[in-house]
């Protein structure tokens, strides 16, 4: 195992043997012409296949009529049909008075909620568009889609550095509570995008007890994997963020969003937000000039299959039994083909939808190209970060979920493959520049 | 007939003893304790079971992939899928390069298209919200609605009467091409909202033939009734206005608006938004950031229903069917209770939703108060107009699809009784100040 050394220990004869047997191997590869994805978390179609028996609970005799006697396949009805919003509450963890039921994208809410303070104001504040400075704080690595929303309405984005415990809380604090620009950050505060990381007790507790400098200043907190553990033994559970900030006296500093997305179907689930009565009540002002009402029959269709929050866990336990196996090949095979080598550090999720991956700096951007050259879609190296600029341009995410297992292991072992080549050629080069120096 | 005279010419005597007997009879419909609602466009159940079909062509083992292979369960496809956009261009009366498919409301579509041009500007345009003053043009009686979105954001609406051709062309040509802060003008152009008027072909030229101050004007072209004729024999039909704006050299002049809301089901149908292909390029761009995709199983589950733009017909003529006699019994007790007396003029729309009535002037707010009174649910007075203001308080829109046949009969004839009784006060009112006057 001649590999299982640092690279960084190599001599450089060593490296540049190396080097041409990696091109070697990396030029087989490629000679296979493969076309594997793995650069958006998308279930796969057996993940799809478990939610078919939805399209049964419907058929041309069926009685439409919600709980309340609601016709949901006519108008009305803005913030949801009330077994809808008991059921979205229960994937929340908020009682049903908290949540209001969107359409079917949770991205979508949260686009239109930045939207709404931009050009409307929150709680009758200052609207955004009318502020020569907004800011957002945006934990790194973070989720791409996110870092646009913001992007779009130009609002100025800080990178808060990740630790294992969540966002970095001194540097949060000391923003949020002296700069009023600083009028919202984003979180995925379970299995995070992309580092899985969960925050920690101390970290909730904490965001609690911010006291912003803007009044309008509000957490984005995205629980797009509330319930999405990879393991039944091993689980994370993070403290519930709304409480938390009504307990610490600020009830309104948080908007919390989920949906189905990623239970039922993508693109025909159902979202929602959950906040306090008073937020509630804002959103459902403007929401009401926006539309009648949202996809009522599709939340009736989601409470009949699903029933309640175990019939939501019992798909989750089905939907895990599909994901474990790829993100544990992806795992060892990382572990296999890179652990000694320095080269690169990698997560491993308890939940959600990716593996983050840091190679050493300078070497993602080359690393994805390398990968795509081999036939191997990965996520753009940059993407996680605001503006898609990467200060160290080293984080890599990986989605595990889409492929096959059996692509995923040849997509997995040629992206090992494509991070050796690139660090082997990143020190040669480092060891070039210093050469140079020297002289 | 002692009544079949007009109220004018009734000596003070005669209407003292009308006012009497009038409100005995309101008396008695009062004590009947009716709850019947004329109030919004909103299909009747019968309507909606018409579509009770589509319950069925999705089962457990259906294949929903649409047919360019696209799997309609997972994430994707910002525009639509193929066989959508034909389905939706066809009623939309467009090509299919020329639609984008949307969530479940069109009424979203079009806040969003505001909101947009609010905070994010038109292709590259000053956003409005960085403008001192955005003004609208809004053809009068109109969609409360409309006018509600334009409200939301501030915007200053201009009243534009109706002629029976369309808004007046003469004020719109002289607001738009003079001031760059008219940004945009709200239409119905086919069986209008709440009129049923059908703009002319001359209207519709005249549109095209506009030559703004802003270059970002924009038509709003909300052509909810494309297909929502009452006859066979008889049925308006307009020039198509994103080729009448081709053709005068302004290709990107207008945004059209399309849903299947009163075709299947109200709140779970797909709207679309039909445009040139720069403006359909310049909404994509900002609509990618907001979702990833609409709900492509519900534009699959309709494709698979109505097949085709001749399926959307058929099913457009059993909404008829049920729809007809409904306008019929409103027009027919109109006309029995009101004609001669001119107290009332009402429309008779050959398709659309609604029957638009005027009253005497400054009657309508009391003739819906006393509709309340006794149980009968209308659109509130001035509703038609921006701000809720009807300069003659006269306008009263009277929506006949919800009720069963019956009721219907009952609520129009009330309806025309709070007609009476209101005018005959106004008129003894009128009398009462002129005799003060020439005291």
């Amino acid at each position: 195992m001649k590999e299982k050394i640092p690279y960084s220990s190599m001599s450089r004869n060593d490296l540049l043997d190396l080097k041409i047997r990696l091109e070697k191997e990396f030029d087989k590869y490629r000679a296979k012409g493969l076309k594997l994805d793995m650069s958006r978390g998308k279930p796969s179609v057996k993940q799809l296949n478990l939610s078919m028996g939805m399209m049964d609970v419907f058929h041309s005799e069926s009685d439409l009529k919600c709980e309340d006697g609601t016709d949901c396949r006519n108008y009305g009805v803005i913030d949801g049909i009330p077994e809808a919003k008991r059921l979205l509450a229960s994937i929340a963890e908020v009682p049903p008075e908290e949540i209001m039921i969107f359409g079917n994208s949770s991205l979508n809410v949260m686009y239109d909620t930045v939207s709404r303070a931009y050009s409307l104001g929150i709680m009758g504040h200052t609207p955004w568009c009318k502020l020569d400075s907004v800011k957002f704080l945006c934990p790194v690595p973070g989720y791409d889609r996110h870092f646009k929303i913001t992007q779009e309405f130009g609002i100025e984005m800080i990178n808060i550095p990740m630790t294992p415990e969540g966002p970095d809380m001194d540097l949060v604090e000391k923003y949020v509570n002296n700069d009023p620009a600083v009028k919202g950050i984003w979180c995925v505060p379970k299995y995070s995008n992309p580092t899985g990381i969960s925050y920690s007790d101390e970290t909730v507790k904490r965001f609690a007890k911010l006291k912003p400098a803007a009044e309008d200043f509000r957490i984005f907190w995205d629980n797009a994997y509330s319930v999405h553990h990879l393991y039944e033994d091993k689980r994370d559970e993070i403290l519930e963020i709304i409480e938390a900030c009504r307990k610490a006296g600020r009830p309104d500093m948080v908007y919390k969003f989920t949906s189905t997305s990623k239970i039922s179907f993508p693109g025909s689930g159902v979202a929602a937000i959950a906040a306090s009565p008073a937020n509630l009540a804002d959103i459902e002002k403007h929401v009401s000039a926006q539309t009648i009402g949202h996809d009522k029959l599709n939340q009736l269709r989601h409470v009949r299959f699903f029933r309640d929050r175990y019939g939501i866990e019992a798909q989750m336990r089905r939907h895990a039994d599909i994901l474990r196996p790829k993100f544990e090949v992806v795992e060892e095979t990382l572990e296999r083909e890179l652990d000694g080598l320095e080269i690169g550090e990698w997560t491993t999720p308890l939940g959600g939808y990716f593996i983050s991956f840091d190679s050493l700096d300078g070497c993602a951007k080359e690393i994805v190209a390398r990968a795509a050259q081999a036939g191997v879609k990965m996520t753009p190296a940059g993407a996680t970060f605001p503006y898609g600029r990467d200060p160290r341009d080293r984080n890599v995410r990986i989605a595990p979920s889409y492929p096959p297992l059996e692509d995923l292991r040849m997509a997995a072992k040629l992206f090992a493959l494509c991070v050796k080549v690139v660090s082997v050629e990143k020190i040669l080069d480092e060891q070039e520049e210093k050469m140079k120096e020297a002289k």
